[in-house]
């Protein structure tokens, strides 16, 4: 069985998510910039979103390129991903809408740490159903960001109920530990082990 | 006629339905995790409803994967499922906002049906088309599950104004039967016969 | 320059009509079948563009399948008839919430018309980008149906201001006219030439 | 890595913006076509968004034909233009709603300069993996149009808060200005140098 269609399906489904979370952006009423105020924070948060979601794309992007053959295990591995990831449009729009409070912001963290696990899974589910030869087996090394970015979400989530400033800038710092080009991080990671 | 763009436009449907699903569960405006409590039932009927939009997508797939050619009946056999499986979000949203009441549990069980035997039709459109001695004649066997599920739709309807707990049971029931993967059960059932 | 892409981007966004005007179906607050009495005659407008928007689907499905070369020509004429199809949701929403009267009925014709003119215009196009012995010049014949369509809809459209059951019969009548199989009307239209 | 995923993802989100555009044109309540009037300067918009997307769609399928291979600066360079054409749906909205005021006629020309240079940002990195001998760097030529399009958006952006004419003047001039089949144009800039 071939990845095609698992990939034509996962794009429309990424696609579409990442469209719809545009759609929290609620169009105001009166014409000046004012208006725009409470816009504001729900813009940033879909910023976030949309670069983590960029990033997931990327990396399936990836890591399908690498996957030769496709069974049941790795469909549903695949539609349990996108489960979680079809989430980010209603945790986008509730942090957005309620300017960064406890609750959204630790459901948020909830939604990226399921997501992250979700990866994890089918990145395994290929691995065990191509052999630890694979090509995807190599490529992903000691996976280091792959195991720290759950840890970090974890930490994000019961903090946000005291700093709500450290949740954020750990929900920011692991998308841009990720936005860096992988291989100079994975050859420096290689290197030190 | 090849089969590559009837996949890629039901893989866009599919891919649309499972996600706009989501825009059921309508954003609360309170911080608070109390706000979530009213999203709750929506979130469960979702999780239903897109396990059972995998499993049809996965079946559509394994079913297009073994169709050599089609033709505009199977085109139009192919329009009508899709056409009941649209009518997801709308059903969704109805059960989840109105804590699995009997009106919406029932229609919710006649979409499900309507949806099994537009599923049975395309399936016996495409074994019509390729022949009795077809590849997929022989994968779907005694088709045990697509026979049963129909049935257990059609007791799950009437018995949501009695015992709405029977019909959600049902359609779990149902979704469970289907994700056990399949070939195991096939032979089974094809030993038994 | 390949039709794929031509072929998959109207796919994406025939999906995508296709599945927003469910969104016109609100689901009603209350559980029981009296509030669904409000949705029903949208939930009809809604099978009546589902079967538009299939047949638009299926010919278009043809008539690149016949197409070798795609030019710049043809990319525009194909978003012009892309235009004309996005604004069914529109015009589903307001003849379905309005029960048929007047004004939304006549401007449901407005756009079938101006949708088969798109048609019309991507068709010659084509031919006229392959030549005049070309298999789409010679597959589309003396093209009866896309010839009396538009005459039927500008029929349709002033009438609705003096009975609008006849709107609604003509654009039923067109549907199902092109809902039969092609070949056979064909054949009777070119025997009788 | 080949081009064809990126190309699929980005007709999905291409699709979809173009389609949830519509959805900011609301169904009106009652059924005459008084009641259709203040959709109108939404549809105007709507139509300029429309073209525009075409073009970005048309423009970003003839530079990914022309690209060979795919790298990581590529994938993320698209995603950033997919980002800006992502906001069209809100700036339309908002403009169209405000019957043209200075605030969302400024917002969106920022949100056409910042699509125009995340186009220009592709369209560098694409050459940058390719070559300057590339067909892409061959094919843009002097890039008359890419290069004055974001120009006449800077001066649109400021003439807002003085003769909003001024600013719709220049959007409708760029869009006419891309309509125009390039060869033609080009070949005169490639002549005048």
């Amino acid at each position: 069985m071939g990845r095609n269609r698992l990939e034509a399906f996962s794009d429309g489904v990424l696609a579409i998510i990442i469209t719809i979370m545009v759609l929290e952006m609620k169009v105001p009423h009166s014409a000046d910039f004012t208006a725009l105020q409470p816009v504001i924070p729900i813009f940033l948060t879909y910023v976030l979103s949309f670069v983590y979601l960029g990033i997931y794309w990327n990396n399936h992007h990836h890591m399908l390129h690498v996957t030769k053959h496709v069974n049941g295990a790795i469909l549903w591995a695949n539609l349990h991903l996108l489960f979680w990831l079809s989430l980010f449009p209603f945790v986008t729009g509730w942090m957005g809408e309620n300017h960064f409070e406890a609750a959204p912001m630790a459901l948020y963290g909830v939604v990226l740490l399921m997501a992250a696990i979700a990866y994890f899974i089918l990145q395994y589910t290929i691995i065990f159903s191509q052999g630890p030869n694979s090509l995807l087996a190599k490529a992903i090394g000691g996976d280091f960001k792959g195991k720290i970015s759950p840890i970090l979400y974890a930490i994000a989530i019961p903090a946000a109920f005291y700093t709500p400033l450290i949740s954020i800038s750990l929900y920011i710092l692991v998308a841009l530990m990720w936005l860096i080009p992988d291989r100079r991080i994975e050859r420096v990671i290689n290197n030190s082990q």
